[in-house]
């Protein structure tokens, strides 16, 4: 069950002008369940997106990078579960287009105004004349206070749906923004989470927009890892559609920095969130790593140790094997590493130092944090002042339950 | 169950001349099982060694690459196991040393001329007096004809006993190889593996022997991996104790590549029982990578599939989810990979090709080829000449529950 997670509130959701969700049954892969997910974005929305570092990546996210590069301005999102589209070749590509074309024609646009997304089962056609099928229920059904119907559209396994709001002022302005995003398994450094939509009516130049969802990913979908494969679907769309009345953020200046921070706070709670909800987690862990020469190091250091199975395993049992986290660190490619000079910490507990155990350690206190759902690990390299954090999850026998089983 | 994995008929196992083992029940964690192995050597034996690369390096690894170094001649090897004596700072060199102390004063050798190996949980003082305790009883059974217990001596989470041997005539004498080893978690690329001891009874000389380990541990432990952890303990051992009456090899001429295949030959074959026996193992995978650029990069999108819980998991469950090979794959780091000259074959049927499925693959083939113990995943990437193979198992419920229980 999802570690300290439950599903939002509706009403805590709150509409971002100029953002309209539809969603739709479209019976994709299963019958009724909400498959189908449409966005409508305002004229002179402004959209950004980072995308799936996988070189297999899906054919969606080809028709994405290609609308995004060349569109007079995107207008509408397309999202569909059940089927990833991808490892589908050239025939994927048509589909994926068939798909965006059907949408403008309903809504009135051109094709390359619509950007695809597909999550689900890999190396299947996309049964396209469903998702067709289902764009006018989507089309009628589109309102600006259905973000809490759109987060459960994406859901593939999914416990809990993953939404949440904020609004800060700028300038005088009330501003919103609001996210959805969906995991829950794949999930790997190094790129945007499977998918991950964040809406403010903001007004925003789109250079702007672009520097804030770099910001935004590397201290979100960029730190969360929960079995350390990388799918390839995963996309962050960032939309500000400039329905707030500010003055339009055209520099990193105050208001970047407040609206910025805002939608970071909102896309790391998103990222949290599907680590709570990752394939049979039953512990949430913060791994902190300070102290590294830079962050690059850091982040090694913290993905060394959230990738482990040996540690992870570890976590699920509650078992406090301080071992194999030192072993991860070990192995985290720093070769000139000083293993005398490395701390290691449960929650605020000093653990091992000085290449063993710590003097002061008892098991017995390791054995209580370990029993905890949230457990953070901190890790000090001693050799310099850079620091990351990484978000993971355990590992479970569901975990292996839920993968052996996916496409059965 | 250890896939297609028996216990070596103890009558195969051919003594190696200059070569005695003694084991013991010395009660290190568990009573009444054997968990200590001494090996004497003759005078003139040459030892050579290769050991983890992890940071965290266990207190025997860093004894036994000083002893190395600086000793007139290896005489002897101890090994525990129940306790790894890694993660134990000072301390734990102090109580390695000790061991080899107590084991030289009853062999009346100089303490630098014994190897100490440690193998179980990590992070804890290792029992030395038990170890002690232990010792003359090992010495009372030295024998050439003990493999079969040295090898079940050295096991910890194995299911079964590794051991083989095979014979070559140089120059007209018979000479001997008989390996023993021990998995079988925490097994991952460069490195040796757990623990490994191969030994011949060939006269070779130092240098050579140095060159061969090199080339025995790249096409064999250095090909496996269980669960992508490396053990702070990993350690491989060459012993030429000179017994066999040859020439001694002196150059890397024919008599070193015959005497080097066969000492591969056993290494394979043991690094392979390492991962048959692997934690959980359901089935046995191996991945042939061709058409790379270089050896390097075929290893890395071997170690790409072998690593990813999601291949492991569906292989478990003989599922033929090919999308899953393909994102691991696109997942390996190769930044200029064009995917439309991938292939995928699983066995001999080609099941991907331009990006997506093959025209000809039929899933019920598919299902067919997974429902087997042994599986030949064959990737061609279509850039070069270069080839490597990786051999791994898969990811099961067990292998949860064997790691979640270890320590209770």
């Amino acid at each position: 069950m999802p570690v300290n997670l439950t599903a939002p509130d509706p009403a805590s959701l709150l509409p971002v002008k100029g953002v309209e969700l539809g969603h739709a049954e479209a019976h994709v892969r299963k019958p009724n369940r909400k498959d189908l997910l449409v966005m409508r974005l305002s004229p002179g929305s402004r959209v950004a997106g980072v995308f799936t570092q996988n070189r297999f990546c899906a054919a969606p996210v080809v028709v994405c990078k290609q609308h995004l590069a060349k569109s007079s301005g995107i207008r509408a999102l397309l999202v569909n579960t059940g089927n990833a589209n991808a490892g589908t070749g050239e025939d994927g590509l048509l589909r994926a287009r068939r798909s965006c074309e059907a949408l403008a024609g309903l809504l009135g646009i051109a094709d390359d105004q619509v950007l695809p997304f597909s999550t689900g089962v890999i190396m299947e056609p996309l049964p396209v004349e469903r998702v067709v099928a289902g764009l006018p229920a989507c089309v009628e059904n589109l309102g600006e206070d259905n973000w809490a119907n759109a987060a459960e559209a994406i859901m593939t396994t999914d416990i809990v749906a993953k939404a949440c709001s904020k609004q800060i002022r700028i300038g005088g302005n009330m501003v919103t923004v609001t996210g959805i995003a969906k995991g829950s398994g794949m999930i790997h450094p190094n790129m945007a989470t499977m998918l991950g939509y964040i809406a403010t009516d903001a007004a925003v130049a789109q250079p702007v927009l672009e520097a804030m969802i770099r910001h935004v990913v590397n201290r979100s979908f960029n730190c969360i890892t929960v079995d350390g494969d990388t799918s390839t679907n995963d996309s962050l769309i960032l939309i500000a559609s400039g329905q707030a009345g500010n003055a339009e953020i055209a520099a990193q200046d105050a208001d970047y920095v407040a609206l910025r921070d805002a939608v970071t706070e909102v896309a790391a709670t998103l990222a949290q969130a599907i680590v709570r909800d990752g394939e049979g987690a039953t512990k949430f862990m913060t791994i902190e790593v300070e102290g590294g020469k830079d962050e690059a190091e850091c982040r090694k250091v913290g993905y060394a140790i959230a990738h482990s199975p040996l540690v992870k395993t570890a976590f699920f049992a509650s078992d406090p094997n301080l071992g194999r986290i030192l072993a991860a660190v070990g192995n985290a490619g720093i070769a000139d590493l000083d293993v005398s000079q490395v701390q290691l910490f449960l929650d605020d507990m000093l653990v091992a130092q000085n290449g063993g155990r710590a003097a002061s350690y008892r098991e017995a206190d390791g054995q209580r944090v370990m029993q905890q759902p949230e457990i953070t690990v901190r890790v000090v390299l001693g050799r310099g002042d850079a620091s990351a954090a990484i978000w993971t999850c355990d590992f479970s026998y569901d975990y292996v339950k839920i993968n052996a089983d996916y496409r059965t």
